[in-house]
């Protein structure tokens, strides 16, 4: 640290599922007051515009599993601007604290001797959910909720499908795209039935969302032929509610 | 519905943990529009501050698991105003669609015909990790996050124990004051260690914000002691991050 200069905390904020009416009152602030903004590569146009004329963008990449930038260069750059005495704004697509390798940051940051700050962000399978108009909990069927990764450092993550396998049972599963086929197989072979709904929402909460209401057992042909770019969350357990489908159906008419 | 009203359609929307910074742009945007804002008692008087001059607020109660207005006079309220051709904002604390009996309300709404939208909110499980400055999920710990309930219809609520008690289970425990001793008795028999970090979050976001580390052998003890009156999110398996209880202390000293 270089004496005479200010450091200030630096700032670990969500920046929600995509919409900007999703982000938080305090992102907006940070991203008015930040002087660095190092954000992933999800995250909107729309959100960064609304960073103060003063800041300066970088993307550090982080789309799915890719990195652009590698963890320990994105660290260096939090260390470095911050001992230099700039707002650093680190924006993390989503919630910082799911599935975001926040922590391997937060130790750069207590290695190197800088406070830091974390705003909590809407996350992808909130916003999913408010879509779908269903609740992601409600009595006599779930009293828990589960979110998953398809994917971790060792790849195809393992669960414990046997409870995802039963009746009633909710979970939103991130990366899910490419570890579909993978969990459909273990849900079928713990028993889940075949017709349970499943959900599949990319783009969740902006203007090009798209919901395929689809059921474990069609689950990797509705991914195939949907073709879809963008990152997508899927909802095992959860069906679009009819009423709300009608309702979408209808805008769009 | 009376001819020649306009209909709005009932905007279900999140106020977040407390901190009205914790508030999305979406629900400020819909409290400074609403005729009407029907609220649960736990929203706090800052955020019920930001609804515009012409708002009438109504709390309509639900207090853990005590409730001042039955539901159907919710219901109906909400029936009556949104047919009235008032802008009616249902909003409830946290995020509308965990562990807060959404689907009763819209059921009530498309029985009468009346649309409605749902902006999703920061939950109390994910304000409360972020005062604890840890990630919800971590490589090599947990990849998968739980979101329980200590209490559901018929009482305390019964889990997958065996899951929970494994070693790096992460779990966060909604409305656990009355059934952390409970929920210890269950993980205990199903050989959690006793050792394990247990987090209390006491008015998760807030000023009068409490954070108590303890470990599942002395969750009891600890929740007796601390006597608290504040709604409580229970973070079973995440401890505070060491240096970030440093800074708070720091700040608070």
């Amino acid at each position: 640290m270089v004496s005479g200069i200010t450091v200030h905390p630096i700032e670990f904020t969500g920046a929600g599922p995509g919409d900007p009416g999703l982000l938080t009152l305090a992102a907006l602030r940070a991203l008015e007051q930040a002087d660095i903004v190092l954000h992933d590569s999800l995250v909107a146009p729309a959100i960064l515009a609304l960073a103060g004329p003063q800041a300066r963008l970088i993307d550090v990449g982080k789309r799915g599993f890719g990195r652009s930038t590698p963890q320990q260069d994105i660290n260096r750059l939090l260390v470095e601007h911050a001992n230099r005495g700039a707002r650093v704004v680190r924006l993390k697509a989503g919630d910082p604290t799911i599935f975001a390798r926040l922590d391997e940051e937060l130790t750069a940051c207590e290695a190197a001797g800088i406070p830091w700050n974390i705003t909590p962000g809407i996350t992808a399978a909130a916003a999913a959910a408010a879509s779908l108009g269903q609740s992601q909990t409600q009595r006599g069927r779930n009293r828990s909720l589960r979110y998953l990764t398809g994917h971790d450092a060792e790849g195809l993550a393992e669960h414990d499908w046997a409870m995802l396998a039963r009746p009633g049972a909710v979970a939103a599963l991130y990366m899910g795209k490419t570890a579909a086929r993978f969990v459909q197989g273990r849900l079928l072979m713990h028993g889940a039935g075949p017709e349970i709904p499943v959900s599949v929402i990319e783009n969740a909460s902006c203007l090009d969302e798209r919901i395929l209401a689809t059921t474990l057992a069609a689950l990797p042909e509705t991914l195939a032929a949907a073709r879809m770019d963008g990152p997508a969350l899927i909802w095992l357990g959860l069906a679009p509610r009819a009423v709300r489908a009608e309702q979408k159906r209808k805008e769009s008419a």
